[in-house]
C-alpha cells in the first residue's frame, strides 16, 4: 500500500477536522465556518479530493432552497487504535467519524516483551482491516511514554520497553501517521470524544486497573507535562507500606489498584479472614481484583473493608488534586472502578470531605460510560487527530 | 479623567502586545511580525497614534540602508499594580514596558474590611500616579477569586470580603480595564515576566506567606480551574491536627506557612524549648515566622526542628504535585520561604526523594528572584494584558 495521504495546508487540516466533528457538511457551510473565500474553499477541497480524504456525497436543501452540494470524509478512511494494557490488548478499526466497526481484544503479557507484542498487534491490525490498512495508528501502552519521540520510557509495567521505537516500528508497516500515548490519556480522549465527559474541556480522568494513573485534561486536551509524565499519581507515597516495582516503596499502587487488591485478597483467603474469598481461591486457584469485588457485593466484610480501606486511601489523594486542579468533573475508569457502589461512595465521601467548598460545588464524580472502550477509541480520536493536525509550515 | 483607550481590533491589540514585549520596532519589523499588509498595518497603527496608545519614536536603519520609521508604545502609558497580602499592600506604578518607576508600601490588615482597604489603595494609586490615573489596573488578593467577575470568593482571611466588587469599583474610579486575580497567581505572572521563571511556558510557583498557595503555570497563561480556585493547596489535609480558618482542620496550612511558624515559635518560647525564640519573645513581646528564621539561622535547635518538620509536610504535598504536573521548575515565594538554607534543602530533598525520577530529572527548584516585588510586577502584566486583550468581536 502507498503511503497515506495528509493534509496539505492549515485550511485543510480544519476542513477535515470539521468534517470528522460535524460530519458531512454542505461547501456553503464549509465556506462559512472556515472563514475563507469560496473560491479557496473549492481549490483546497478539490485538492483532499484528489488525495483521496474527501468525497462529494449527496446534496443539502439551503434555507433558501438553493441545493447546495455536499462533502463528507472518504466513506473508505479507516482508522486504528490499539490499547494496550498491564494484562490485555485491543484493537479496533473505526471509520472517518470514528463510529467503532470492529474490536478484538484478548489476554496479553506485555512483559514477553516488545516483538512478539507488536507481531499480536500487527496480526490483530491486519485483522480487523481485511489487511487493507488504516489512514493512521494510535496507540495506548500502559506507562510513562515520550509522545513526542513515540517511545515508553521507564515503563515499570513494561520491562524491556524502555525506549523501544514503536511508533516508527507501526509508521513503517503501516506507512501511515501513527501516535503512541499513556494509557490512561487515551482513555481521556475516548471519554472527551464519546463518553462521560464529551466535549468537557477541563476534567480529570482517574484510571484505576492493575497501577492507577491520571490524565488531567485541560483546554480540551491531555496535559501531558514537560517529560510527559504528568498524571502519573499511582508513585505518590501514601504509606510506610510495601515496596513498589518504580523501586520506592508505600506507592499509592501498592495500596490500591488491581495487583495491590489480588495481593491482599491472597492473604484474606490464606488466613481465613474472608470465608468468601477463600472459598473462591479454592475453587479458581488465583484472585484477582474482580474476586474482591464479587466477595465485597455478596457482604463478606473483610473484602468490603479492603474496598473501603483503598477506595479512602485513593480519595485521599483524589481530594488534593482536585484542590490543585479544580476539574469539572472527575472520571473514573479501570477494571478496579468497575468494583460498585461501595468503592464510589467512599472515594465521593472522602473527596467531598477533604477538597475545598469552592472546587467541589459542581463536581460530579462518575464512572466511566465508555468502560473497556474509552481506551480503543481514544486511540483513534490520537491517530485522526495526528493524521490531520496543521501542517508545519 | 476620561475612559482609557483599548485596541479596537485583533491586530491593534497583537501590535500593542508586540511593543510591550519587544520595545519600540520599526514598521517595516511590525509588518513582518504580524503577517498583514503594509497598508492595513498603517492604518491600524495611525488608530492607535489618534488613541494616545502609540507613538512615532525616532528611525531605524534597516539592513538595506533605508531609514524606517520606528513605533513605540506612548512614553506616557502608566499600569499600576496591587498587591494586596495578609498584612501589608503594596501599589507600584510601571511604564509602558512594565518597568517600575514607583513603589509604594505600608502595613494593612485587609481584615478591616473593603471600604477602608480600598480607600487606601486608592490613596497610594493616586499618589504613585500623581493624580494622573492609568491605562489599566491590577489587583491581587489573598484569596480565591472569580477573575471573570472580579470579586473575592470566601476568602478564609479577607472576612466581608466575600464576592465584594472590588474589579468595578476600581474601574468605576479610575475608568479603565482592572483585573482582579488570586495573590499567588499574580506572583506567578510577575516571575514570568522578569523573575526565575522569565519565559517559562510550564511550572509551578508555590508562595508560603500566611498562608500556602500555588500558582501553575500552563502554556504561558496561570491555570485557574473552573471555579477559579486552581492552586488551592493550603487546605490539603496533612495531619490529623489543629482547626484552620477553612473550618477543616488538619490543613496543610495549620501545619506550616507563617501563622502556623508564629504560634508554634510562641509555644517554644513560653515552654522553654527554645531559649533563642524565648529570648527575641522578651525583647519584643511578638514573634513572627521571621523570628523562626533567626533562631535556626543561630543554630537553635527547636527553631531548625520546626523550619525542617514543616519543610518535610510541604515537601512531601509539592512531591505529590510534581507527580502529577510535571512541571520544568518548581518557584518558592513568600515570606516563610525566605527561611533560608535549611528550609530549601529540606524542601528539595523530600521532593527529589518521593516524586518519580521522570518528573525530576530536570527540574529546578528555586526560589523567587523578585521576592516582594513579584506580586506589583505580575498585578501589572495582568493589568497590560487586559488592556492589550483581543476585542470581543
Amino acid at each position: 500500500m502507498g503511503r497515506a495521504p495528509r493534509p496539505r495546508t492549515p485550511l485543510q487540516a480544519a476542513a477535515l477536522r470539521l468534517l470528522r466533528d460535524e460530519g458531512p457538511l454542505s461547501r456553503a457551510a464549509l465556506v462559512d465556518a472556515l472563514g475563507a473565500g469560496r473560491a479557496r474553499v473549492a481549490a483546497e477541497l478539490d485538492e483532499l479530493v484528489a488525495a483521496a480524504l474527501v468525497e462529494d456525497g449527496g446534496v443539502a436543501v439551503s434555507r433558501g432552497g438553493r441545493p447546495s452540494p455536499l462533502v463528507a470524509l472518504r466513506g473508505d478512511l479507516r482508522f486504528v487504535g490499539v490499547d494496550l494494557g498491564a494484562t490485555s490488548l485491543a484493537v479496533a478499526v473505526g471509520d472517518s467519524r470514528l463510529d467503532l466497526l470492529d474490536v478484538v481484544e484478548e489476554d496479553c503479557d506485555p512483559r514477553e516483551g516488545p516483538e512478539p507484542v507488536l507481531d499480536r498487534i500487527v496480526d490483530l491490525v491486519d485483522e480487523v482491516t481485511d489487511g487493507r490498512g488504516t489512514a493512521a495508528l494510535g496507540v495506548g501502552v500502559p506507562g510513562p511514554v515520550s509522545f513526542l519521540e513515540g517511545v515508553p520510557v521507564s515503563p515499570p509495567l513494561l520491562p524491556g520497553w524502555n525506549r523501544y521505537p514503536v511508533r516508527d516500528e507501526l509508521a513503517r508497516r503501516y506507512r501511515c501517521p501513527v501516535t503512541v500515548d499513556n494509557d490512561v490519556n487515551i482513555m481521556a480522549a475516548g471519554e472527551r470524544w464519546g463518553g462521560v465527559a464529551k466535549g468537557m474541556d477541563t476534567f480529570l480522568l482517574v484510571k484505576v486497573g492493575t497501577g492507577i494513573g491520571a490524565a488531567p485534561v485541560i483546554g480540551g486536551s491531555v496535559f501531558r507535562g514537560v517529560a510527559g509524565s504528568a498524571g502519573d499519581i499511582g508513585h505518590i507515597r501514601v504509606a510506610d507500606g510495601p515496596p513498589c516495582a518504580c523501586g520506592g516503596d508505600g506507592c499509592l499502587e501498592t495500596v490500591f489498584g488491581g495487583a495491590a487488591l489480588a495481593r491482599d485478597a491472597l492473604r484474606l483467603a490464606r488466613t481465613g479472614e474472608s470465608p468468601a474469598l477463600a472459598a473462591r481461591l479454592a475453587s479458581s486457584a488465583v484472585l484477582t481484583a474482580r474476586d474482591v469485588g464479587v466477595a465485597a457485593a455478596e457482604g463478606d466484610p473483610a473484602a468490603m473493608a479492603l474496598v473501603r480501606t483503598g477506595g479512602r486511601e485513593l480519595g485521599k489523594v483524589l481530594a488534593e488534586l482536585v484542590n490543585f486542579m479544580n476539574p469539572s468533573m472527575l472520571v473514573l475508569a479501570g477494571g478496579v472502578a468497575r468494583l460498585g457502589h461501595p468503592l464510589l461512595a467512599e472515594i465521593r465521601q472522602t473527596v467531598y470531605r477533604l477538597s475545598t467548598p469552592l472546587a467541589t460545588s459542581s463536581l460530579p464524580i462518575v464512572l466511566s460510560e465508555l468502560d473497556d472502550r474509552a481506551g480503543v477509541l481514544g486511540a483513534l480520536v490520537s491517530a485522526s487527530d495526528e493524521l490531520f493536525a496543521v501542517p508545519a509550515s
